[in-house]
């Protein structure tokens, strides 16, 4: 049963992917806990990468318009897509939010999936990286007690770095979990809070841009 | 599909129910994002309990044993349920551990649901009272971004106070957006890390023990 709605899913992932790749659309799937800090990566982000590529953005939340306020008030295209009680994105989805925003060629779409450690893990969006945000406050176990998500995962983003004196988080411990989970990580830490490591993880990205 | 699923537990949960009732035992299932404090909070809250009734706790995960054995260090009974690529403990897994530990009459039963602010909140496990946690570190718009959680819950906690001089949180608005979505809700704000606070909790919840 499970397995059907995977499979399903999985099909139009692949549509998605295709369609990606023939407009030159690099997709990053972003994931994380509420809170881990998403919405204000992009909101780090977008500025430096429009002036490379048009980005777009689809939001992901169970309710509210918020992020998408956030992300339009930086004056690029995004949807809203609510779940109601939904607890991941899946890959129709983005099929329909695609097609409504007429997502550019050669564009960077950035997902912000619900904010979830665990179900998102499972459901291919026909992105190119799956990007996952852990912050300083969340304790540096999280990547051994929600592994699959962890090993999904391309990218890895240590984000709230600004916050580590005031929190008990081993930074070098958490990567080593990580690492463990899935050695193939990209590892980043950051604060989209002060910018501190944004431009480092912004030089990795246009770099594998440039590759689209 | 789904909603056969969530009749099988609701008729699973009902069945726990009545064994709670039947020995006189408090079940609290206890939900957050992963990192809000959930394990910490139980550190701090045990040593003032079992002064007052015998208690016994349920960790969810979806790997490893690390919780079981911070809460089997405080010498009370505990089991580790581990869900794999499970988002969510569900009412069969409470049965389960319930015989296994052969719960005490009379007790206090502090179920941690896996770290998920989405989907713990569909599964009934048969508890009197699900405790929602939220800490300074994840923004006040949750509430109204992950509205079933706050929905469903009977007391919502807010932890991590001891950092708000270091992070943009309003507690007085996320405590707003909290009983917008649901009036009913028991507030506390406190800290596992300094214990401030925890004190008012613990008097609430004793005075609760005391109607069993």
């Amino acid at each position: 049963m499970e397995q059907d709605v995977l499979m399903q899913n999985n099909l139009l992932a692949e549509r998605n992917r295709g369609y990606f790749e023939a407009r030159g659309i690099l997709a990053l799937n972003f994931l994380s806990s509420p809170g881990s800090g998403k919405t204000s990566l992009l909101e780090k982000m977008i500025p430096l990468l429009r002036e490379v590529r048009p980005v777009s953005v689809i939001e992901g939340d169970q309710q509210t318009m918020q992020d998408a306020e956030r992300i339009d008030a930086l004056g690029v295209p995004v949807v809203q897509v609510n779940t109601g009680t939904g607890c991941h994105l899946d890959a129709a989805m983005i099929n329909r939010a695609v097609r409504e925003m007429d997502v550019a060629s050669g564009s960077l779409l950035c997902i912000e999936n619900v904010g979830n450690l665990v179900c998102p893990a499972l459901f291919d969006l026909g992105e190119a990286l799956k990007v996952v945000i852990i912050s300083t406050t969340e304790g540096d176990d999280k990547p051994l007690k929600y592994p699959t998500m962890f090993h999904e995962a391309d990218v890895c983003i240590l984000n709230k770095i600004d916050l580590l004196p005031y929190v008990p988080f081993d930074a070098a411990a958490c990567r080593e979990h990580a690492m463990r989970v899935n050695h193939h990580l990209e590892w980043f830490e950051l604060s989209a809070a002060t910018g501190e490591g944004v431009e480092e993880w912004m030089e990795w990205l246009k770099r594998r841009l440039e590759q689209v």
